[in-house]
């Protein structure tokens, strides 16, 4: 497969790195073809603003998302975004990973889905989930965290992880059209010794064998959902994101 | 009450900032203080960076939560944290409004939140939740989006706002200590008339009246938790992030 890791981390000499270069390895040697943007590394500014765009439909006002769907058209988008949207065409897999900061991706690669999920590329005119633009493709998120397992299980201190990563999961990846596949999620590593440490970065090589051939998480298509916009009836919520509300 | 509203959007003649100026003058009107930082407007910069500490605990590597710790307490954090930090400690409702990108703030907000929230100040030596480093403070947040009320709804397309924003809500504001407020949010402002628009800012003059006694959302306590960081047995969740896992 043809592999596009997105890796947001400041810190060079960080187990993230580790991690990152671990999985690299694992997937070259399994006879993937691997790419990485190093966002810290490489600089890549997150701020999603006017300059992006060479021209403008609207130049009284910044709709930044009709501009990206119209300057997309034209040639007209800033050239970082283009070079980092060609990346994710070309690839078979698109791997997230990043530090898991406030529950959320660092702004640094927040501010690269902001840029670069463009609408027109990753979406629009009605093409979303199982019709979205990156459909035919996988994508998986690989976190470290602060936590331990059981704060991010289902009665954990933080929540669910499943609810934590929804957005990303479904809000991001899903909708844009990815099939997404189980994250890889390694625990506390600050607080761990050098062999739990050697334990994740063995686990990741483990979670990436056969991740060609791996099922995706389930995520309702769009013809689950009538014209309304919620389940049709006699659907069963499948995820954590459509359910019944808790309480009164 | 002192009311410190961080706002990200990157047009001045967006409705975000109409809905910006229709509360401040509301607050203002009920006789509140309010202090607004306009991020985009502002040039804050909103990644998490090394450069963010005059002062070094660890100079070989970048632990970014541990230096801001250290830095804290030696006054070596970057001056636009310290002035960010110093209107969280002052406000007594804090409201983040910026419209929902991805399922989540725009990367501008959370980088805020990356640098600002800062360990030793907003958690930290055990203190989250109840005995978080803002408690004693109220905190809402304020989002336009470009879905309608239905595909936010348990059953909606999206999925339930309340998991959408668990990020925010629990992880992020309940987590360093906040009451949080229900959220306002103005439904799919890009795509609605005129009418509905000026709907919008009314209904938010009214969601801010009498914000002082609104009661918070439901988050658990820290003492709701055992020793294995779980629910105590006998706890029902009451939230989306605690809850039992949907089927197999």
């Amino acid at each position: 497969m043809r592999v596009f890791v997105v890796f947001a981390h400041p810190e060079a000499r960080s187990f993230g790195h580790a991690l990152l270069h671990r999985g690299r390895a694992a997937l070259e040697q399994a006879g993937h073809e691997v790419v990485v943007s190093d966002l810290y590394a490489d600089g890549f500014q997150p701020v999603a603003r006017a300059g992006d765009f060479r021209d403008r439909r609207f130049p009284d006002a910044l709709h930044y998302d009709r501009e990206q769907k119209f300057n997309l058209g034209r040639g007209g988008l800033a050239d970082d975004i283009v070079a980092e949207l060609e990346r994710v065409r070309w690839c078979e897999l698109l791997i997230l990973q990043f530090p898991l900061w406030w529950f959320s991706m660092p702004a640094m690669l927040k501010g690269w889905v902001d840029r670069v999920f463009v609408n027109g590329a990753a979406y629009g005119s009605g093409r979303r989930y199982d019709t979205g633009g990156f459909r035919g493709r996988k994508a998986m998120v690989c976190i470290t965290t602060a936590a331990d397992p059981a704060m991010v299980s289902p009665r954990g201190l933080l929540g669910d992880l499943e609810v934590i990563l929804w957005p990303i999961h479904n809000g991001t990846l899903a909708y844009a059209g990815f099939d997404v596949l189980a994250p890889y999620v390694g625990h506390s590593v600050a607080w761990v010794d050098d062999t739990e440490r050697a334990r994740i970065l063995d686990g990741y090589e483990h979670h990436l064998a056969g991740i060609e051939t791996r099922s995706p998480m389930f995520f309702h298509p769009l013809a689950d959902f009538g014209s309304d916009w919620t389940l049709r009836h006699g659907i069963a919520p499948g995820t954590v994101g459509q359910r019944a509300r808790l309480g009164p």
